[in-house]
Formats: C-alpha cells, sequence, structure tokens
C-alpha cells in the first residue's frame, strides 16, 4: 500500500470567472481508519458545473469548501480497508471521493454498488445525475406520454439523460444546448426528436419552430435567459422542474431572474418548483431498478466524457464550467499513468 | 325608464402612467334586449388594479379594451327587462357591467343573487375578490393551521381578505402594504398579526423582524421587489401563490423579476404556482358558502371604499393604482346624486 495519498487542494476561492490557477496539487498521509469507517480508493470521480456553486464563500456548513481543503466531489472507488461489518474489503461504494486518491468514510454513509452494476454508473445514470434527472421528470414535473418537454443543459450530465428519461415515458422532447455538434449528438445518438443551439442566430425563431405544440413541461438547468425563452413557449398549466442555476454559477454576478416572472406565471397558471434530488432519498432504490433496466436494454445511454489523472482535474473543470464536454465528465484514476 | 345610458369611454390607451385623461364620458341609447337577455341596471362597479393590465394593449380577444370601448369592469345591478326566463325583473346580479348606467348580458352568464346576500358584496368577499383569496390560500397554496402567511397589497380588495382567511383558518399572517395607517388598520381592525410598510426605510429589517419564523406560504400580489424579499423569508418547501402584478401594471416598463429566481427556488425546495380564480368556477358555490358564513358571524370583514357618481370613476382608478385606497374600492351609482 503506497503512504501518499495524492490531492488536489482549493489553492483559494475564485472572485470571478474560476481558473485552473485556484487549485494546487499536493500530498499527505493516507488516512487511518476508525471504528465504523471504511477507506476507499479513487476509482474515478466525477466533475460537476454544481459544485462550482459551493466556491462562492457563501456557504456555511463544516466542510464548506474553502482554501487549503480538498477539492470536493462524489467519486466512486474499492474499499481498500474496513472497520465497517457490512461494507467488507473488495466492495465499490459512491461517496463523495474529492479530488484525491485516499479518502475515509463512515461505512454507512456509503452508497454499496450491487456487484452487477457497474460503478462508474454511479457518477452517471445510477447516481446523483440519473436520480435528479428521474425524479424532476416524474415526481416534481409529473411527465404524462404525450407531453412536450424541454430541456435545457441537454447535453449535460442531468440534461442527456432528462431527455433520454422523457423520450422513454413517452413525451416529444426537445434539447437547448451550446453547440451544433451537440445539437446533432443529442438528435442521432440519443433520440432527441430535436435540439436547438442556443448561442446560433434566431435563437428564438428557432425555438418556437422546434416546438410546434408549445411546452408542457421545462426541465430547467439554467435558469437565465433559457428560462426566460421557456416562459414563452409554456403552455397553460405547464411545469418547470427547477433543478440547477448553470447560468450563474461561474459568476460573482448573477443576472436578475427574466421578465415575465411572476406575470407569465399567473396567466398561463404555470407552476415552477425547484428540489434537490437528496429529498428523494428513500425512493432511490425504486428509481435505480427502473434505471439498471433501461441501461441493461440499452435504451438508456450514458455519454461519458472521460479524462485520466488527478492532476488533468483543475483544467477539465474549468472547461466543462465553459460548456466544453457533453454527457458526464470524470475524471479517472485507475487508468492514469 | 331614461332614455339615455351615461357612459365613461376609454379616450386613449395609457403609454406611461394612467391619467383621468384617457377617459372620457358619453351617453348612448339604452341596450335593446334579445331572446335570453337581461338589461341590467348598475348598482355599482367594481375599481381593480388587475383591469390595468388590460390597458396595455396587448390584449387581442374579442372585446378586449381599446378605445372608444366602454371601460370595462365587473358591477352588480338590478335586472329591470328580461327575455330570460330563469333570471327574472327585480333579481339582483353580478355581471360585467362596465362603467355605464345599463348593460345588456346572456342571463346565462350572470351570476344570480341569493336574496339573502348582500349584492355589494359580491364586489367583495363574495366576488371574485373573496374568490381569489380563498382558492388561492386553500388549494394553490395548501394553507395549515400554525403556518406563517404573507400578504402583500395586503390592504388591497384581495390582500384585506387573504390576511383574514389566513387567519380564520390558524395560520399567523404578517401582511406588507404601502403606509403606515394602512399597517395600522390592518392589525387593529382585521386581526392581522402584523403589518410592515414597505415604504419606509428598513423594511428589510422590518420583514425579518416580522417574521421570526420565517415564511411558509407568500401570497404574492405585486411581484418585484416583494417578491425578491419574500424569497429570503421563505422556509424550506414553502409556497408562493403567484395572484397578480400589481406592481407592474401601471408601467409600459415591467422591471425584471428579482434575482433568486431560480437559485432560491431550488435551495429551498419552493414552489411558485400562478392561478387564476375563473380556473375554480365549478367550486364558487362551496367557497360562498363558507364565506358567507363568515360574514354572517362577523369574522370576515369586508372593507369598502365607496365613491359615488360615474363621474368620479376615472380619478378613483388613477388614485387606486397610486396606492390610495383600503380595502375594495367601488363606484356606487344608486346613491349618485
Amino acid at each position: 500500500m503506497p503512504h501518499d495519498n495524492q490531492q488536489i487542494l482549493i489553492n483559494s476561492l475564485p472572485s470571478g470567472k474560476l481558473s485552473a490557477d485556484n487549485y494546487r496539487p499536493t500530498s499527505a498521509p493516507i488516512p487511518v481508519i476508525g471504528d465504523g469507517e471504511i477507506l476507499v480508493k479513487t476509482t474515478a470521480f466525477l466533475l460537476s458545473a454544481g459544485s462550482r456553486a459551493g466556491l462562492q464563500g457563501s456557504a456555511s456548513y463544516a466542510g464548506a469548501p474553502s482554501a487549503g481543503r480538498v477539492m470536493n466531489s462524489s467519486g466512486v472507488g474499492e474499499v481498500i480497508s474496513s472497520q465497517c461489518r457490512d461494507v467488507p474489503v473488495g466492495r465499490y461504494v459512491q461517496v463523495p471521493t474529492g479530488w484525491q486518491q485516499f479518502s475515509a468514510h463512515s461505512g454507512y454513509d456509503a452508497t454499496v454498488i450491487p456487484a452487477d452494476h457497474n460503478p462508474i454508473d454511479y457518477l452517471g445514470p445510477l447516481g446523483i445525475n440519473g436520480l435528479t434527472a428521474y425524479f424532476g421528470l416524474l415526481d416534481v414535473a409529473q411527465i404524462q406520454a404525450g407531453e412536450n418537454v424541454m430541456v435545457s443543459a441537454a447535453a449535460g450530465s442531468v440534461g442527456h439523460l432528462v431527455g433520454q428519461i422523457a423520450t422513454l415515458k413517452g413525451a416529444h422532447v426537445v434539447g437547448i444546448c451550446g453547440s451544433n455538434a451537440k445539437a446533432e449528438r443529442l438528435v442521432s445518438e440519443l433520440g432527441f426528436r430535436t435540439a436547438v443551439n442556443y448561442k446560433s442566430g434566431h435563437y428564438r425563431d428557432q425555438l418556437k419552430t422546434a416546438t410546434p405544440n408549445g411546452v408542457d413541461i421545462y426541465f430547467d438547468n439554467t435558469g437565465g435567459m433559457i428560462l426566460g425563452s421557456a416562459l414563452f413557449r409554456m403552455n397553460l398549466r405547464g411545469r418547470i422542474a427547477c433543478c440547477g442555476v448553470v447560468s450563474q454559477y461561474d459568476t460573482d454576478r448573477p443576472e436578475p431572474a427574466p421578465k415575465g416572472i411572476p406575470g407569465l406565471l399567473v396567466n398561463k397558471r404555470l407552476t415552477m418548483r425547484g428540489f434537490l434530488v437528496y429529498d428523494y432519498a428513500q425512493r432511490f432504490n425504486e428509481a435505480r431498478n427502473e434505471l439498471q433496466g433501461w441501461l441493461a436494454r440499452n435504451e438508456l445511454i450514458s455519454l461519458t466524457d472521460e479524462v485520466y489523472g488527478l492532476d488533468s482535474a483543475p483544467e477539465a473543470f474549468v472547461d466543462l464550467l465553459g460548456g466544453g464536454n457533453i454527457g458526464t465528465r470524470i475524471v479517472r484514476l485507475d487508468q492514469a499513468t
């Protein structure tokens, strides 16, 4: 067993856009575990736009991201030492590994991955991203077959699953994304009915053309201008599932919400509902059963965009925030050279 | 029977703030009714901030307010001629009288007022205002005893009823209004637990003090800055009933929605839901039964602010939009000199 734990620390909280300089590599001793704990060797961890929000310095809970701490992230890994009877050595678990090789956790807080599941899927369709898409559509938005669904950040880690799950539930899906290349893949590989690049000219006209029957459900991963465009396409009694605000994460100057709130909510009797997937923790296994069935039958495709090695994480995260990836971006440590 | 029907016409649609010059008096022949119709002599009509929205020239339905038309409003009056078997002469009805002495309507579209109800209450607690307050709290916001309710435009035609109904349902109510005099009356006459004048200095601090346990339900009649202040006081899983946008009616430059949408909706798992009371038409009688019970027992007080005579309507409406009234402002024609 190695004696060194390679880590990436937060060097400073960003005051404007995040850059790779906000991070620095270091090493530390491998943690010693106590009663009930497990030691996890990281297989891979997730880069998620949502974790940019925690870097704004406003979080005040214990362990909130701050300079000098290991950068936080969800990850999966192998249990290499255990003092928790229920989580033996050799099992794979999903835990908040952070950007490091080794981490200690309470065994009772770990999600133990069944032997017939792919651990990497716990950073995607069977992890927080997939569960967010699932409960946002089924519970928050109450999706029905035949409805018209719009999703923003549609090529992102949550969005690409939202579009596919909505399609599996019989809805007609338009995805909003930031490049023509992404739009093409959403349609050709993932079965979206159509996709619109919001950075092309005439975005609003294109959206109108792409939603001839309006929008019954808008799954909002962005807020901002795209939320504004959705309000104008919503049908009477439409539902907006508010999942994230990616347009606002990488800035210290949040823009105001779009016009039309609350005016259009009243005129169209719209419902906007914010949610966090952790509120559905009691139902994660029920959701994973359905999601794993789709995966096993190749009805649900997990697009992953893998980078290799701890040192590649800062640049890959900055690039993610700039819209550079498609699907779920993960950093693999198991195949690092 | 007189041969003249005194009316107030829309002279021009306002391009900025509404003024009395946007109206002009005229007279016309009294309408001749056809089969199924009734002729109504106006007793009183309602001045409502909501009808300002229709003057922005964007409505495109048949009969939308436009220059040369009689100004629209809800009213009550006596049936003085009838070709509708179900609505005989002598009954009082609630109909869209507009700003005029006489009007013809389909008898089947009229709300016939029971003989033991006060017709004037059909412009207040038993009319659209009361029903809006009732369904907004009970159905949209799902009010529960012991919850903390905030209502804006709290001294207005809907707001003063919202606060009282919420209190009758066992909630703790803070009203937001635009003067200290209004705030005092809400507490002393109507039983609000507390009220805050948003025009006083330190509004946000005062709101914080007035909501020591946060806000579970915000009944939004205003949008804008007060909606923004509510977002910061909302408790987890709070509900916002979006009823109106009075802050935006008397302007041609709607302000953007406040910061915090959708970010705070996500973090606090809030629901914002817009509604129109007409969606509840099937349940109006059920609601009126409960409302009339409260009125009969003096548990619900209808504050009305009456002006007299058709010619007083334009100035009274402009003053209403400037926040000059308390309760429901109506124009009475039956006592005009």
